[in-house]
């Protein structure tokens, strides 16, 4: 890379993201990511602590929190430098450690998802301070390393833990991969929530010679499927209607002359706001006894004991401000949506208001995880842009 | 028993059962059980030969056909002297093995199904023969050592081992348990036949985010489930409905935010002569392929490769005849009927008309299979008056 200038923004984050992708962090190892981020951000003037949070039965976590200001309007960038294991490395073009580059890709796990656009902020953020000095207002970069696992070490307890110490954030944006193709393809404004859950149904087992002696469970499935199919919704303007879909359906049941005594569905609901999770669970109890009625089968559900509420954000003229900025350095709308999967967002909203942006989301979580290193260039030039703009108009 | 005299025919089948009880003759091993039986019939003039057969991948199995007198009429009375494994011999109130009598009842593995019936049927015959000489015409017993397993070495074999040595039967009683709860309550005239299968329904994996880029093979199910579960037919003035149950449905996916590539569906079809598993098979394969049609989802039948087909004998006057010595035994009219499971019967049929006719069936393939002693002297009695009665009028 020596032919490229080497005061670039791009290049400073190329720099950054090599540096996070050679740090080994699958969750829950911190790997030195947040060490590596925390020196970094504490040369520029950054308060930067890490904080260790522990859970009985679950494995103890660093996060990082790092604030440069003080007062409103507080602008936070929130990310995870924790990666889903690489799997196999040897199924890998590059390995998974080292962020090699090869055809103007830098590949690792990470790259996207999203130690990448952990890397485009802090270069953007650095450059801005540069240029400008302190802001008026603050910055924050509120960076969890239990994201990919179970979540309980993370995000939420640094808000807490944030909230606790007198922080208060005005407007954040979550680095996740929202780009289905191209950076400027999508914006987040929202999340549908998620609920999953387990249905069993018990009959009487019995001899599937002498079915009048037994109450088979499977009977009753294809009216329980077309309960839990009913359309839930059609949508509203900001999401998509809900969706259930069961995942899987089980009897273990080996003899073709048993008729089995249970059956298990499981299934996941992705629901927008016409609904919470609660709302669902009666709704669906409701459908399903009703469609077993009569049939003499009894049916038991076990939801998730901590579901994702669905959300979005009121925030448009925060949202209109990084759509500005993606126009201006991509030439692109990017669209308002809230379809994918969930976030830390779904916690980060219950304290500001949240949109989400990063890079282009294709290979994350897959083997030769990978990005482009002109779209680092052009994510931190939005990031640069959007912090500018941020504190030259909200007040 | 030494205050019963020992001469009744009870005693004789009793003492006959509890030898036979007490050879282990767990499917396939012999046990001592045939060659005991062989002696005690070539004691009374039959010729009694032990036959093995072999099979790649099967165990070798010993059967024996025992034969008295020659021509015809020729009855045979089929059986089997193995039996389901015991499992744990600590959960039975007396050892499964060692014919132990307590409170009127015979405790033992093949207690009912089918020792005790072969005691019986032997002792009826060995009475006969003392009391009237040879019969005019032919008795055979046709005993296997391979029904409860995978009945590749047993009575189709033997069956046609017999025929080529010349030997043709006339009509058969086959001595399976098939009274529900007394002596007396039911003949089996024929059998349903039985289809087992495995449906494969095949989709597209994809994420429960993005359903829309899967073809979740669960979608399909309910139906799939509703084609399978059409009514076959209204039943025959001999047969009941035919029936297919469900037995089992699998998906085997752990994750809740995976939609799967597959689903199979395992099922049993207990059919009525309306029918042929070949005709079952096109029927269900149709059904299920205009259920799926427009779904974008694949599905593939995988038939079990030898189904019992099912069939009911035309031999009114033999059933007749037996019907007759157990009102005169018993004082009740049994039910001829064809429901159950199947048994070696399909395989007699095609050699001559067949019944079934045991002992009370409710303690079979249990822990603690028992018979009361009494019900070895009425089944005795009634396979006696039957012997008598066939030579007496039979030509
Ligand atoms: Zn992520
Ligand atoms: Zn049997």
């Amino acid at each position: 890379m020596s032919d490229q200038p080497a005061s670039t923004s791009g290049g400073d984050a190329l720099t950054i993201a090599q540096a996070l992708i050679r740090c080994p962090s699958v969750t829950p190892e911190e790997g030195g990511a947040l060490r590596y981020l925390q020196r970094l951000l504490a040369g520029a003037g950054f308060e930067a602590e890490i904080v260790r949070f522990h859970e009985e039965g679950t494995a103890d976590v660093d996060n990082l929190l790092a604030t440069i200001g003080s007062g409103t309007p507080h602008l936070v960038f929130a990310g995870h430098t924790d990666v889903v294991p690489p799997g196999d490395p040897a199924r890998w073009r590059h390995p998974p450690f080292e962020a090699e580059i090869d055809g103007g890709m830098l590949y690792g796990r990470g790259a996207v998802d999203m130690k990448g656009a952990i890397a485009c902020f802090a270069a953007a953020a650095l450059s801005y301070l540069a240029e400008n000095g302190p802001p008026p207002g603050a910055i924050s970069l509120l960076i969890t390393g239990d994201e990919e696992g179970v979540a309980i070490n993370g995000t939420r307890k640094l808000l807490a833990w944030a909230r606790e110490r007198g922080l208060s954030f005005s407007h954040c944006v979550v680095g996740e991969p929202t780009n289905p193709e191209a950076i400027g393809d999508m914006i987040k404004i929202g999340r549908r929530g998620s609920l999953s859950g387990t249905l069993t149904i018990t009959g009487k087992q019995g001899h599937a010679a002498y079915p009048h002696l037994a109450a088979n469970p499977l009977r009753g499935l294809a009216r329980v499927l077309d309960a839990l199919h009913m359309p839930l919704d059609r949508g509203t303007a900001v999401f998509a209607p809900s969706n259930l879909e069961v995942t899987s359906i089980d009897t273990g049941n080996p003899a073709f002359n048993v008729i089995p005594a249970t059956v298990t569905v499981r299934f996941n609901i992705r629901f927008n706001d016409l609904h919470t999770a609660r709302s669902l669970e009666i709704r669906l109890d409701k459908a399903v006894a009703a469609a077993l009625e009569g049939t003499g089968l009894r049916a038991a559900f076990a939801f998730e004991p901590n579901p994702a509420e669905a959300f979005h954000t009121e925030a448009h003229d925060f949202a209109a401000l990084l759509s500005e900025a993606i126009a201006i350095e991509t030439g692109r709308r990017p669209e308002l949506s809230t379809t994918g999967g969930t976030s830390d967002a779904r916690y980060i909203k219950d304290y500001c208001p949240v949109i989400e942006f990063g890079l282009v989301g294709q290979t994350m979580h897959q083997v030769d995880e990978r990005v482009a290193v002109e779209d680092l260039a052009t994510l931190t030039a939005i990031y640069r842009r959007l912090i500018e703009t941020y504190f030259a108009t909200v007040r």
